[in-house]
């Protein structure tokens, strides 16, 4: 089952974390882009082998002591076809270094629909009559909204070809608790839709006690965390939003179980652009990110 | 303002129907495939070949009759990176027509994150210094469960760049209830959702008294759509549902308002897919087509 081998390597480092590949322009260095652009011009090949460059340097300085990489797709899309492109790439490299992969696409449609984000991200696609796997993600995140029916075509995947996903329950954003967080019989939307979660994931629970199906809970509403995990015990957490946007260890302990597991930590910016910050000066931008990712394993580890 | 140019569109064709771009492919010709594998063996992109092939056949058949189509980005996506090609050929040839391109792509996430998509799909990415757009899309579908702050730079790139969007606020398939109409203050979570929609639109509101950001409002909940077309009156609803999902004109005719606009209606299959039904057999998939969407027409004008 996909969320054991992710709570083995996560035991097997001692590192709840997950590094974001959100790779903006302006964090790739300098003689990267010069290079990229040398071979290619102002294209967007140009960016693809320039965001490949970048993701292959971050995975290979974390990839003995991270057990898993969280490429968030709307960095890649935005640069179009060869965006996409560089997003397969990266999940497939990550792979290759023995990461667990969580592809950040959030998508979601009516069921008829779903199935083909599900067989694109996690699944395979009839091509021809052949079946073509075009994604390696291990885990995506997806949005609940649509309801039960739009999640069942992932479900299914994750059932066909043991794979995983982290589905959206209480988000990161201010604006999360516009929707949320309204009060329906008593108790917050984001509870409800944690117990659709808990159920969704009844049958896919492994010997760790927690489910292939996860939820992502963020990290700068604390007492959500907390409160969470005691509603949803089987629910293993993806909490973005330590670091860059702002929520630190005591934030997110409430997220994690009485041994120190039930949640993985995102952080993107902190660790990929670290070599642009202060702390990290004069280091390369991979040393860099694996001496911050060093940093925040330790960070973690206060809570542990 | 490119709501006006819609409705301008759709008063000028007498026809609020909108053809959705939905390529399964065993919705496409044998000839058509049978070409693609010849030409590029059962790879991605044959699938690609295939695809515009098709759609561009269909396209041909009704740009003079339909205003809008509406391409749904997961049967692209299903295909990798050649498939995402496709789609954003699909949208540039669709224009090249002369026709409106509403792009279902239903994204969402944090602001951060969504002014990648939204830069991707209907505003500009910058390369290396040089602004490109990657989409030719004039309306994108979006997520909303995120909150306000997640809307937001959907918002900024309608106003920069004269764009809009489609909210979803109800959707068509039947567990949209298990969220969607959550009583939150007794009245459903849908209703906030469509004051909010209304309300992101206020600045955008064009000559027909209709603003550039318009509604997702399922068909198959007619009482609904009246209920909403009441709440909402500056806010065009995008109607899935009718045809194959089970929507008929009665379901759907309290979507317009007093004029007979306020809304455009989807069909996928039952346009694209003719040919295989029994109605229009014998004809070829874009004679099919463009005879399946004059008798949309005509049943729409019923009510209208």
């Amino acid at each position: 089952m996909i969320m054991d081998k992710l709570i083995d390597r996560i035991v097997e480092l001692k590192n709840p974390t997950v590094v974001g590949l959100d790779p903006r322009m302006d964090y790739v260095p300098e003689s990267i882009a010069k290079d990229a652009q040398d071979r290619y011009g102002r294209t967007a090949i140009a960016v693809k082998y320039a965001l490949l460059a970048y993701n292959k340097g971050i995975i290979d300085a974390v990839c003995d002591i991270v057990p898993a990489v969280k490429p968030q797709i709307a960095f890649y899309e935005q640069f179009g076809a060869e965006g996409i492109d560089a997003y397969f790439q990266t999940v497939e490299y990550a792979k290759s270094k023995g990461m667990i992969v969580i592809g950040d696409i959030k998508r979601s449609d009516i069921a008829s629909t779903a199935e083909a984000y599900s067989d694109a991200h996690i699944g395979q696609t009839d091509v021809f009559g052949e079946k073509m796997a075009f994604s390696q993600a291990d885990f995506i995140t997806i949005n609940p909204f649509l309801g039960a029916d739009s999640i069942e075509p992932f479900l299914k995947n994750c059932k066909d070809y043991d794979k995983g996903l982290f589905i959206l329950v209480k988000t990161s954003n201010k604006g999360s608790g516009d929707f949320q967080d309204l009060i329906v019989d008593g108790r917050p939307l984001y509870e409800i839709c944690g117990e659709y979660v808990e159920k969704w994931g009844a049958s896919l629970v492994g010997r760790h006690g927690y489910s292939s199906i996860g939820a992502v809970a963020g990290a700068t509403h604390p007492e959500v965390a907390a409160k969470l995990r005691s509603l949803m015990p089987r629910t293993f957490f993806l909490v973005p939003g330590y670091g860059a946007q702002g929520g630190g260890t005591a934030d997110i302990a409430g997220a994690f179980d009485k041994n120190g597991l039930g949640a993985i930590v995102n952080n993107s910016r902190g660790i990929i652009a670290a070599y642009k910050t202060e702390r990290y000066s004069g280091l390369g931008f991979a040393e860099a990110a694996r001496a911050a990712a060093l940093d925040m394993k330790a960070d973690l580890g206060t809570i542990l």
